[in-house]
């Protein structure tokens, strides 16, 4: 009897993560009636975190009355998985969807993150995951920071001290930040920050020069928004002895990697490694014959904090092959077999437009997965000498 | 040490047999410079089939004056493999590509296919491989038996009778055929015709009604074509007490299937077949790790008659997987593991139109080759218990 683990990221724009799970294990029972499957619907700690942990982990989620990136009231939610860890995406209330075509990297907060681990903490989480990723902000974290306690300092008109929350265009005011009221429970609970890019915090590799244009900031915007949050990597050595500039992965959405370092003692580490951790990946693989992973378009990238790249780095620790199904082979993607990855297997089946393609992409995939099985089969049943023998 | 066999169809308007099996083999000696590795390029017996046979035998090129479709004087050439065989292609002096915009297979002659027939029996050989397909006429192989010397009659303007060497619009005249004045030698010698059709040679499913139009045949045209057929069938009944009417494959190449068989006493095989009975492909597949195969585009009919169908046929006798390299996926594809095929690995990267990916045809190969190769290695690692291990 054969046992797989089926743990896909999303094919974006395509089929979610729990979609591939569904078709893949399908096929596979199809073939092997008998096989074992663990089916593992994963995210790289990105859009899409919170599904993936509840339909990996099981656990519920939660709704919160929060403030969205204009401070505008919403709704929100997050996950608590079973073991009382609370899963919390940036996006859910500070993401570039919910902008729509309101771009403003400079006026928008991280407010309302900081609002749903608060509810959170109230709830008894000690435990909490904060996905970055898809942020509409370059706060540095201050908005998030703001809701949990922390009061940020500048000289009014009159020249006297006065509190406010610091947007990525406000940053650059902040002369002082006072850390006595925040919440009480923050040094009780435990950090991590899921993250799959290394940016620092400032500079020609920083959060607002790397990630604000697409955020919809100009060059000028641009300059102010490093200024910003440069300033704000200053008065948080000042006020919290903390040293975040150079910290790789502050740069992380807007700076909110940054922030949640200082503000939270937050670990920043790979989004999948995360996933991986929680739900016990490496406890799985002993005993396992193939693992099938896969993303929409794999890349040199890919190997970076991506699910392909830190699935199969797993895998290989215990031997196991790993398997990539995906949409498009990009350039350098050759560095995942470095990574462990045995075999990356395009699942487009004629040369057509992408368009064209995504159309398909559910029969492609169910057929891509039928093969794979096949050869599998094929090579194990020549295995032993591994010879053609005389007929 | 692995050994390797390389036997991959063209991938047709892209990349030629022999130029697949340089790539093939070069990436496998990229990878694992001390396998063994056996390369045959070959055709399914149509157009390529003489460069192939060649390629994959040795052998030597034969020129000889001939005449072409129209009966105008050409050279053409065919091959004389080391063991005496002659491989000739009807399309080397009755092809479509020699005729251009002319199109008529009401006018056109196989005359010269008899005349390359008779250089070869003149040099000796008593063994000739006749590889049908891409023709440009109709004529049943009549023109074929002239150059032999088969007389055919029909009745003059005066009521007497007279030779003449029907073509696919005069068959219908035809009388009589006097095998009296044949070529001694044919009857030493041994023919065998590759062809991957099984059409009969008259009716709907006949030359004339399913290949005529693409030769440039009008709707009537093709009444007169099968109706030329019919006579022709009837005739050589008559005159020759062959029954080629019925016979699968008489159908093929504007019925020079039904003539090789009434004329030179021809077996119809299977392309492929009668490729790898010559190239022994059998005695090499014992101590083979990996038969290496693919084509263009492979679909339901890739099962009949095709490369990549009847080079797994043979490996699976042996228990040697075979993976397929193909350019494009096609419906019912998947016969082809019925036939012994293990896998089939489309070599687009990309989701783009079949001109930009034919662009890069020769790096697709080359990773295809790559990752397949790195995944049947992984499988052979993990082989044995074919299960993961603790770390």
């Amino acid at each position: 009897m054969s046992r797989y683990i089926v743990i896909p990221d999303s094919f974006k724009g395509s089929l979610s993560s729990r979609r591939l799970c569904t078709l893949i294990a399908q096929r596979i029972r199809l073939r092997e009636p008998e096989a074992e499957i663990l089916s593992f619907p994963v995210a790289d700690g990105g859009e899409g975190s919170v599904d993936c942990f509840l339909s990996a982990c099981g656990g519920e989620r939660i709704a919160a009355d929060v403030h969205g990136p204009y401070f505008e009231e919403m709704h929100a939610e997050y996950g608590i998985l079973p073991d009382g860890t609370a899963v919390i995406e940036m996006a859910a209330c500070a993401g570039l969807p919910l902008v729509g075509e309101r771009l403003s990297p400079s006026e928008t907060t991280t407010y309302g993150v900081g609002e749903l681990i608060l509810c959170a903490l109230r709830r008894g989480c000690r435990r909490i995951l904060l996905c970055l990723g898809g942020s509409a902000t370059n706060d540095g974290g201050a908005g998030m920071a703001a809701a949990l306690g922390y009061r940020f300092y500048r000289r009014g008109a009159d020249g006297a001290e006065e509190t406010f929350i610091p947007t990525g265009g406000t940053l650059s005011q902040l002369e002082r930040i006072d850390a006595a009221h925040a919440d009480g429970k923050l040094r009780e609970a435990d950090f991590t920050v899921m993250c799959d890019v290394t940016n620092p915090l400032v500079g020609p590799r920083g959060a607002a020069a790397v990630f604000a244009p697409q955020k919809g900031a100009s060059p000028d915007e641009i300059r102010l928004l490093d200024a910003g949050l440069c300033r704000l990597a200053a008065v948080i050595r000042a006020s919290l002895g903390a040293e975040i500039a150079d910290l790789p992965g502050a740069g992380a959405a807007g700076g909110m990697g940054g922030g949640a370092a200082a503000f939270l003692g937050a670990g920043l580490c790979r989004g999948i490694d995360a996933v991986l951790a929680q739900i016990r990946f490496r406890e799985h693989l002993p005993g396992t014959d193939l693992v099938i992973t896969g993303e929409g378009r794999i890349d040199a990238q890919s190997a970076c904090g991506k699910v392909v790249g830190g699935v199969a780095r797993c895998a290989a620790e215990y031997g196991v092959p790993t398997a990539a199904l995906v949409g498009e082979i990009g350039e350098g993607a050759d560095i995942l077999y470095g990574e462990g990855v045995s075999g990356i297997f395009c699942i487009n089946r004629r040369a057509v437009p992408l368009d064209e393609a995504m159309e398909h992409t559910e029969e492609n995939v169910l057929f891509a997965v039928d093969n794979l099985l096949r050869y599998t089969a094929a090579l194990r049943r020549a295995g032993g000498t591994g010879k053609g023998t005389s007929s």
